[in-house]
């Protein structure tokens, strides 16, 4: 397992980029922020818990070439640099609250700017370890729901890829494999931009956890015939009421439902977004293109024909059997009493 | 609507290659048995109505071959010929179906074979023109179940392309518009083979009927939001308890339940097999290939990866809200009153 991405000794932000994968292992070495507003925005990084620490480093980066400045227009700069980040992915909400929570210590500490350069790369080395983590916590304590010759089926990549290292649905996976417990994976391919057969058939391969790819058209009959007997996935977000994770989430949970095959959700607590329903949340919309062609290369649609393309699946609370966090696992009920 | 398949005044079939829609409208004109045998295998037709029709077609091709022989060599050979055709796709029962139709005539008929090729000639022309009658009075039966501003999920291709002419599925859109009802179809484009958004596309968009594409993974958001209001697909067979059909149908079913939308199954009564169950079909497992690349033209899949690639899924009685027929609609129960 390869860390999607790291602070490196010579202070550049090195990561795994995602777009060429599974067919190159390629990392980037930035050492402008501007560089890796960029990587955010083209997608070379994803998944929430990734961009989060990315958009953090790019912001310790930004201390490194603007500590040089009075601290007046230090403080302007590193609010420009913030903007530039935050400006790459709307809807990710880890964008917003990594930056956030780089520049209350850039705005609150008395140090000098040299100083607060060293303490933002500080803390931006603390997030990834404490994504990290929380991602080792989901795996222990989804391990205890994951029994010998398993077969799990996940939908898109909430693995290491997503976040620093380990992942968050496949968090559990690892774990129960690191306790000897034989565990096979079938990763749906999730249409359209194919995580699952690109990313996450990818990282368990590099490191030998079995792993088999299916069309997203696959999952109930896999379930019929007894061939998928736990799912877990991912989230972006969960309000009172459903969880937000990639379209197709909500057809994989209605067959777990159908077949009594339990469903569950790894959710590290900053996904918890409890005062909100299903009401609150706008799903992203994004471009016609990456239906009608396959990864900008191929086009299956024929020319004028329109494609619709939301990027978010709303599973609700009734088919969820089970959330993992970093402090346990919980029904939707018991989420709700701890957490909200 | 163009016909996929027909027999021309030349004594030849000539059939649109379908594995080059959408890009390209080509069509095929074949003298040779071995050459339709051929254009079957490779999909150049596909879509049960139209394969059978297909076959019939070929085994005329082969009686104009071998009408100069006597009598006994005649019948030797067009029996050759005939286990040449089955031997295409040796799930697709309309081939069995259609082949032996022939073999009945050609055994049975005391004519010499020149009179013989003109009895099997005929029988291939009405056994097109029977398709076309069925498919128009699934479209009569069907239209009744759709209202004006109706927006139709179909999954998989089971339009003008898999039949003769006018489609089992989209035989009661194509109804329904010509009432003057507004009616908007959504294709999920059909992975692995993208049917949907090849061919169901295709076919609409050239008769100026509105469709959509999406992918497999969003049916069911998309009945969550309201956009989609009534769902009717094609079938390759139904037993005394299910519905068989492309892979992925089980998935919209269960969805379309979910969310209170009425699930169509256009039957012709062809495809009726009541005296077996769930238990006495064997699901067609094909090449993992078509899982690993797209339309053998780009690979998506690590290299090393397994696939599995189920063709057909298993939709339950009790998620159908009816069966149209060349007959009526029918509940799943009234069907077996009526045909078992």
């Amino acid at each position: 397992m390869i860390p999607s991405i790291e602070w490196t000794e010579e202070n550049t932000v090195k990561m795994i980029d995602q777009t060429v994968l599974p067919f190159e292992l390629k990392f980037l070495e930035l050492n402008d922020y501007r560089d890796v507003a960029h990587s955010i925005k083209i997608m070379n990084i994803r998944g929430a818990p990734a961009i989060g620490v990315a958009a953090a480093m790019g912001m310790a980066l930004a201390t490194i070439e603007y500590k040089i400045l009075p601290k007046k227009d230090f403080i302007t700069s590193m609010e420009e640099a913030a903007n530039l980040i935050q400006s790459t992915r709307p809807t990710a909400s880890n964008l917003f609250w990594a930056v956030n929570r780089m520049l209350k210590i850039i705005t609150s500490a008395p140090d000098d700017p040299p100083n607060i350069s060293e303490l933002v790369i500080e803390e931006a080395k603390i997030m990834a370890q404490e994504d990290i983590n929380v991602n080792k916590n989901i795996g222990k304590n989804g391990a205890k729901l994951l029994a010998d010759n398993d077969i799990v089926l996940t939908h898109c990549n909430a693995g290491s890829l997503a976040t620093v290292q380990y992942g968050t649905a496949l968090a559990p996976v690892r774990y129960a494999i690191e306790q000897g417990k034989r565990i096979n994976v079938i990763a749906d391919e999730t249409r359209p931009r194919l995580q699952g057969a690109r990313l996450t058939a990818y990282e368990l391969h590099y490191d030998k956890i079995p792993v088999k790819v299916i069309s997203d058209t696959s999952s109930g009959l896999l379930m019929r015939l007894g061939k998928i007997n736990k799912v877990i996935v991912g989230t972006d977000r969960v309000t009172s009421d459903a969880v937000f994770n990639k379209i197709g989430t909500y057809l994989v949970a209605l067959a777990a439902k159908d077949n009594s095959i339990p469903f569950y959700v790894a959710a590290p607590t900053s996904t918890l977004s409890l005062h909100e329903t299903i009401k609150d949340v706008v799903i992203e919309q994004r471009d016609s293109s990456e239906v009608s062609h396959i990864l900008g290369k191929l086009r299956i649609v024929p020319e004028g024909v329109e494609c619709l393309n939301y990027a978010f699946d709303i599973t609700p609370f009734k088919l969820v059997t089970g959330i993992i966090t970093e402090d346990g696992v919980f029904t939707p009920q018991e989420l709700l009493k701890k957490y909200k």
